[in-house]
């Protein structure tokens, strides 16, 4: 365990190399991952999470640049987590193109991951709400999550923030139209982005008209326009962030808010946990083979089937649902 | 349960409205939905399912009906099941704007339905499969799913097709990438859709380049071209959806899809039949609150608070993982 305590303490001290390796252990699902994890967590919860989501295209991440750009010139680390597979913070030769994102790759002060990987043995979400506790741990006084807000991976994420920013494009009604619908949650703060687009001023009342009927929380969720590309809006954007953490605090909702969410996190584990003992029993298992005879020869149907295989392991409660 | 009776017997029969009625009982985790997918299982597996997806913005809706016009006019009976929530199927004043869809809404050869509701009881993906096992059993003869691609629940969907087509757009380089990285499986049929855009032929290369770096499976992916809103590449679309179909009963390769996928069906069922199980248990457990105290001081990190849950209910190997 020597080299793990030297990692925890190389990482509590804020050493970029010392948390890349910790994201990669938390991201191979590997022992010593989640034993960091666990050595850190009494240092975490100093950072102020945002999280940005929005549909591709709508220029979360050069917005993101922006406000990292903000945060450094006022002296603050950053720490980004992009789990959008379209997002160019995706390591690849992609990078290359997007000089304002780049520019940020040679600081110190700025430290950028992204979570792609389905396949992630311990679950996508789990991961990376870890990785964002290390970043926490890190030192980071801010830490981006960035999602593309489908799915419930994402969803999983970005509850996890303590401001949710939502990131819409003049002329995408669907966005708007899934805000109507409830489909995505009210967040804390609306940006309309690409705001040169003739379509802002409608789609800015289109937003206020939705707001309207959402039910009042104490917190009134402004809606912004701003530039991205050319860094317009981008400091009121960081006002606004600000503000609603000094709300949060000030009403005390931080602590409870938190709380809520580590509840989800520990749920969400425990069933990830749940399922992939599930998986592994169910590996080799002759009687699961011939379970899946009959549901493939639609003699009996998948819901049934998953109910007969919780029997088998004793959770006869658990199959009555 | 006579009236389920009745609407089992009028859905085998393809009656529209009771097809829509089976949907939202599934939807709504109605115990009488599951029985109803129980009662029709038996009659499963003659519709040849077909997934589309790709990011918002691609055309996947558009394209979808251009196909769908194309297997009328072959006087085949279809239906369609969205679960992306920035499509314009998804109900609501949105689909008064896009009259290529609207169109089929009065075929009572075409049955459109959407589900985009994240909170749903039973989970996104368990939802989406019943409702898909049903306009099967109603006899459809196609079945198209159209996901936005992103997230678990899309995935878990969009693996239960028995054809995949991907939908991307030129330029957006981003999706190669995603590709690329192995973030997103190689599809059965790529579709570069707009393709009068100027940068086409370019997103064909290098589309060309990242398959020929996958490994080869026997069918060799297609990449074509299409205008949808203007139909224009979409009877070429169809008939390589027909030729795959062919390929995947001549290779006897359909059974075994069929039964990998029913496979993973069953296990998530079953997983999140044990998740529902365990946050009844935990909705007002007095030990599980003190755990979260924990957590909330940063006593005990959120991993290890899982585990101990697992313990607590004598599970204690899991608790290990």
């Amino acid at each position: 365990m020597a080299s793990d305590d030297t990692l925890a303490r190389r990482l509590l001290d804020g050493d970029q190399r010392a948390l890349a390796r910790a994201i990669s252990l938390v991201e191979d699902d590997d022992p010593a991952g989640w034993d960091l994890v666990r050595e850190v967590y009494p240092h975490t919860g100093r950072a102020a999470v945002v999280g940005i989501t929005g549909a591709p295209g709508a220029g979360k991440s050069t917005l993101i640049g922006a406000i990292v750009t903000n945060r450094r010139a006022a002296d603050r680390t950053v720490a980004v987590l992009s789990i959008d597979p379209s997002s160019p913070f995706t390591k690849g030769a992609l990078l290359g193109d997007r000089i304002r994102l780049t520019e940020h790759f040679l600081d110190p002060g700025v430290f950028i991951r992204s979570m792609a990987t389905r396949g992630a043995l311990g679950g996508l979400s789990e991961a990376a709400l870890q990785a964002a506790l290390l970043m926490d741990a890190a030192g980071r006084d801010d830490v981006f999550l960035e999602t593309v807000g489908v799915g419930q991976a994402e969803v999983d994420v970005i509850d996890h923030a303590d401001t949710v920013v939502l990131v819409l494009m003049p002329g995408s009604g669907d966005s708007i139209q899934a805000l109507k619908a409830g489909v995505m949650e009210i967040p804390d703060i609306i940006v309309v982005n690409k705001a040169d687009h003739p379509l802002t001023d409608t789609m800015v009342r289109e937003i206020r008209g939705v707001l309207s009927l959402a039910p009042q929380r104490g917190w009134r969720v402004p809606i912004l326009t701003t530039e991205a590309v050319r860094c317009e809006g981008v400091d009121d954007l960081v006002d606004k962030l600000i503000e609603h953490r000094g709300f949060l605090e000030s009403e005390g909702t931080l602590s409870e808010r938190r709380r809520h969410n580590l509840r989800s996190e520990v749920i969400s584990l425990a069933a990830s946990k749940l399922r992939r003992r599930l998986e592994r029993r169910l590996e080799d298992d002759p009687g699961f083979q011939r379970l899946l005879d009959e549901v493939a020869e639609r003699r009996l149907d998948p819901a049934s089937a998953a109910g007969a295989v919780l029997e088998q392991e004793g959770a006869e409660d658990a199959a009555q649902t």
